[in-house]
């Protein structure tokens, strides 16, 4: 609970992407979130968009969110496109399954962790990254997966369409009252922006600009992929209502018995 | 992120109260809630009420909620009754300012974990338990004050009108859009229902029944003492009314452009 964070400055190699990232697996299509906080300390606080998209060909399309240490993800990232441009044994290319995506990133994760991993526990920062990979493969059904710092992975589920990333608790009631494997995919977006809105009024390390993509059941490509700042009149709309309607949910409360 | 309670059995020293509590300090008075569900890993789920009152005299009154370790919580109960019943030098009875109560329970807090902390280390289980206390003494202002486990402690204020306990993250969003200082005490009531129910869905080790304690301000007795079960009418249709009104507010949340 009291996991107040030390001032670190930039020159902190683990900064960490404390973020907040939550994605769907609707019967509609995928649905994915992010914020756009890093920080290095409560002093150091930058922006990192963490919603990575891939098209490496016609017949595929994959979403990668990530949250933790921002040198891993930034290097695994890196390995990924990497293996794709020269054209490597292994890479989104070659996957022939969503699972495949899944272990691959969980390989690449693994990999440097170890890397840097002696060099990190020396200096008692943790090196570990989680990301969430959802897309789809040629004829392969659409999917959506959790890949662990530990190199393992789970999909979500018919009962459990969500996956969350990070600083997932502040947003996680008001999904867990309104998810719904037959949301439309704007009604997902919208959920997903209300839950990330939630969380950055309680943590200072989750913050705008969220991303948000859409992809519907069988598309190789991102329907609508949207910057949301807190300028942006939608999301000032979807704030303002929102707040108005759980006043009103608030004030429309049963009354105790003694208070009739 | 990934705190997976391990399965540990009663015979654990280390039962927590993964508690959730929830106290306002309001114009209106005092309000205090708390769960009552006690785990010794998630194969062990006992229930024990994590609220005392303490009226030692006709102007004083103390609200106490409780978690962390429980044998430490229980110690502590324990010894604050038998200073009380003893008649010792300090007690709930000789201190003269609400900071001075919270100080007291501190370093019973303190005395009770040094007595049991190297048991409890050399079994890697925390003996840490934190507190509030609110209430008032003599002609001395209502107040509210959270006792961390290092015996030191801070006060609610103006701002901040809510201290929470345990388990606050996923109750703390709608807490933070609603609460204010000039809710009626039977609104905090509401208010505290909600956020519990919203916890309760989200951790397991939280749960009803849960306690409401209401104490108008210059008032040296509780007012309403609620012991809400999962089957009181009251948490029933609070629960129900709370559910349609945000799927409510959810659904009259702004279209984006285009879907027009």
């Amino acid at each position: 609970m009291y996991d107040g964070r030390l001032a670190n400055g930039p020159s902190l190699s683990g900064a960490i992407t404390v973020t907040y990232c939550l994605a769907f697996s609707l019967n509609a299509g995928l649905v994915f979130a992010s914020d756009s906080r890093t920080n290095a300390g409560v002093d150091y606080v930058t922006i990192y968009r963490k919603m990575r998209i891939f098209t490496p060909a016609e017949d595929r399309l994959f979403v990668v969110l990530s949250s933790g240490n921002l040198a891993t993800t930034q290097e695994v990232i890196n390995r990924l496109q990497r293996d794709l441009h020269d054209q490597a044994p292994q890479s989104m290319l070659t996957v022939n399954y969503l699972f495949e995506a899944a272990r691959y990133l969980g390989q690449l994760s693994r990999a440097v962790q170890l890397d840097h991993g002696e060099a990190l526990s020396q200096s008692g920062i943790s090196g570990e990254t989680s990301f969430i990979v959802g897309g789809q493969i040629g004829e392969q059904p659409q999917g959506l997966y959790m890949v662990y710092p530990q190199g393992n992975y789970v999909a979500a589920s018919t009962e459990t369409p969500y996956l969350q990333l990070g600083e997932s608790k502040y947003g996680k009631p008001v999904v867990d009252r309104i998810i719904d494997a037959n949301l439309s995919l704007e009604d997902a977006a919208r959920l997903a922006l209300v839950s990330m809105e939630s969380t950055s009024r309680s943590n200072i390390s989750v913050g705008p600009p969220f991303e948000v993509a859409l992809v519907p059941r069988g598309s190789f490509s991102v329907m609508r992929h949207l910057l949301v700042k807190p300028t942006s009149p939608i999301f000032a709309s979807i704030k303002k209502r929102w707040q108005e309607g759980l006043m009103s949910a608030f004030k429309n409360l049963p009354r105790f018995d003694w208070e009739h």
